[in-house]
């Protein structure tokens, strides 16, 4: 067999986790919480299983839920959604991400891409005959998007710009500036964007969650991505959404039809019912800046350096002043011999650059934040 | 937007289940049942949840789970498979469907398709460039499958054949002749195949599920797909998987790990338990077998000329005798005039072939039979 993706292995996220549970290490690489989730949520599946909500859920979503999702994107960011028409309920955030570029990305089309970047970006638009244009952004100018560099990307085949803030991995959010930058350029070539939102409520400090949905000129060209699993934390049930005007949405959902069809019905009934309480995602960023405070108080403490982290679920630390090993490697015997694991960034560069940069996940409980942050205290 | 699937509008199947609903008719179009799945397998999953089980399963899938299916696969067809590295978990049979084609179609490759077939395989291979020959079988011969014709349709570029045994939607099943016939064609060429089996245990009349997973020389060269969904009663889950030899498995997840990363967690778990009673899957053949039997009985006090069925959750009948509307259409009249929803067979032809068949699903209570079959008696 020619494989397809000769240059694919496995993620990293599998990587890390696999061996993170093999040394018995804290495992801060993949993006998930170790807390549960609401006991209340969990008693609205049940019970949704109970009410028979076992069969196919309609191929957009179900209803209740595109109304709940309506009703939240135009109290929050005055945007206005048609739940028929534009809202699409997905298996999770990375196949909303994965079923946007299989329905706009043609052989030879090209996309902008930012770097780090998501890892899924890349070898889905490779799948889909596509050409990645991406952009490094660096950790000496804390990834500035240099918007005269994204000018000169642009050709007459660009077709999609891929946006994600809050960011992961490096934990910056877009600012009005930037917005403004990117619509001179997507209305001079008609260009398309995909917005990786998944963590729209993981923002600190007071900040404006810049969504596409907020800007008329942004919206009507903008696939948006949102995931319920990051929100509410259940990772594993894997329920998120698509935002998409209606021309658009209907190429959404022509591939979506065949590639999943419907998404888990039960889960999608409870959420609709959890989401008619907007405690539970006004709720979500005092939560997680309580644990980013945290985490970095513990960690100043530390020989890293670290980053600003302004939303999602990530801290970033620089160790290029103790040690100058490849970063996969040192994840790798940071996990060996401190015992946490995180998450190498050269893995969300194409190329692999290394800036010595390693990326810890603190959607943790307060014990293993303390625990992991004495670990790297001990670490010699 | 230039589209991609400029031919193709909403799948048939949400179409006549919203035609249905609207008109208040008995649904017996879309394939799922009316009655509930077992209470003790959602009290697994709740279970499940309470267990925990709410962050992201493993990318492969739960490892319980594979261990299972690995055990039943080899008890039913003595095939042996690597839980490790050559089961994987999807979210439901159509993912399966669509991660194995763009796993292996390369822009111009072919891909034989015996029609009618299940909507969902030419779209994809459309999506990834591949080109679909496909083979047109007919009522009039029971739906048998030429193999000469087969040879002839086969090229230098042919890549992939797609099976599906039991059916959807003819209700016909593989024999030990066709599976002679199909090894000499796939030999010669090196092509790969494509079994859909998600109807694997609705097989009637103590016939033989002829798995590519029984045949060596077609198991090295298959990816199987299955669903529990179809098995289990609720096909709302979205949970299946599918199984391939390690060096394809190793292909397919480097495209499943970045279209949905990883599959709902609870469901998982409560299937893995679920599985240690063989007869959870060893009683559907009967279970199944009586609702066809009751539900052709009925259907022979009809006008309707039944076809047979040895297989899947359907009933196909003939009206051409009846008159000669286009059976999309007779199909909606008889949804609003009889209140009785099912599939024109037509939506199954990439032509839209008209051999004036509709396809009902007869997984429903028995009420449900009994009500449908009234009001197709008492329709003139
Ligand atoms: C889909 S696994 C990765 C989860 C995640 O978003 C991350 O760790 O970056
Ligand atoms: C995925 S919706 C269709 C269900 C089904 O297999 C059918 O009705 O043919």
């Amino acid at each position: 067999i020619i494989s397809k993706l000769p240059q694919v292995g496995t993620t990293i996220f599998t990587t890390m986790s696999a061996l993170s549970a093999q040394v018995g290490a804290i495992n801060l690489s993949q993006g998930f919480p170790d807390y549960e989730c609401s006991p209340q949520l969990v008693e609205l599946v049940n019970q949704a299983m109970k009410d028979g909500y076992n069969q196919y859920a309609p191929m957009a979503g179900n209803k209740a839920l595109r109304d709940e999702i309506s009703l939240k994107v135009q109290k929050l960011h005055k945007a206005t959604y048609n739940p028929d028409t534009e809202i699409t309920i997905t298996a999770g955030g990375t196949q909303g991400i994965f079923t946007t570029i299989s329905a706009v990305i043609q052989p030879s089309d090209e996309v902008i891409v930012f770097e780090p970047a998501y890892d899924s970006y890349a070898p889905t638009i490779k799948i889909m005959g596509g050409v990645v244009k991406s952009l490094e952004l660096e950790p000496a100018n804390n990834y500035r998007i240099d918007w005269n560099m994204v000018k000169k990307l642009v050709t007459n085949r660009t077709r999609l710009i891929i946006l994600n803030s809050p960011h992961n991995p490096t934990a910056t959010i877009l600012h009005q500036e930037d917005i403004e930058q990117l619509s001179a350029i997507v209305r001079s070539q008609d260009i398309l964007i995909l917005s990786d939102e998944v963590y729209e409520h993981l923002i600190y400090d007071g900040e404006v969650h810049h969504s596409m949905a907020r800007y008329p000129e942004l919206k009507e060209r903008s696939f948006i991505v949102a995931s319920f699993g990051k929100l509410f934390h259940a990772t594993g049930w894997k329920v998120g959404y698509c935002l998409a005007p209606a021309h658009l949405m209907t190429e959404f959902r022509k591939v979506h039809q065949y590639l999943v069809f419907s998404v888990n019905s039960p889960v999608q009934q409870a959420i609709a019912q959890y989401l008619k309480d907007e405690d539970t995602y006004l709720s979500l960023p005092a939560f997680f800046q309580q644990k980013r405070d945290y985490f970095r108080k513990g960690l100043a403490e530390t020989k890293f350096e670290l980053l600003p982290s302004y939303g999602s679920y990530f801290q970033s630390v620089k160790y290029g002043h103790l040690n100058q090993e490849f970063d996969t490697e040192f994840a790798m015997r940071l996990t060996r011999e401190a015992g946490v694991a995180c998450i190498p960034t050269s893995a969300f560069y194409t190329r692999g650059t290394d800036h010595k940069v390693l990326r810890f996940c603190f959607a943790k409980k307060q014990e293993t934040l303390d625990d992991a942050v004495n670990r790297l205290l001990d670490f010699k």
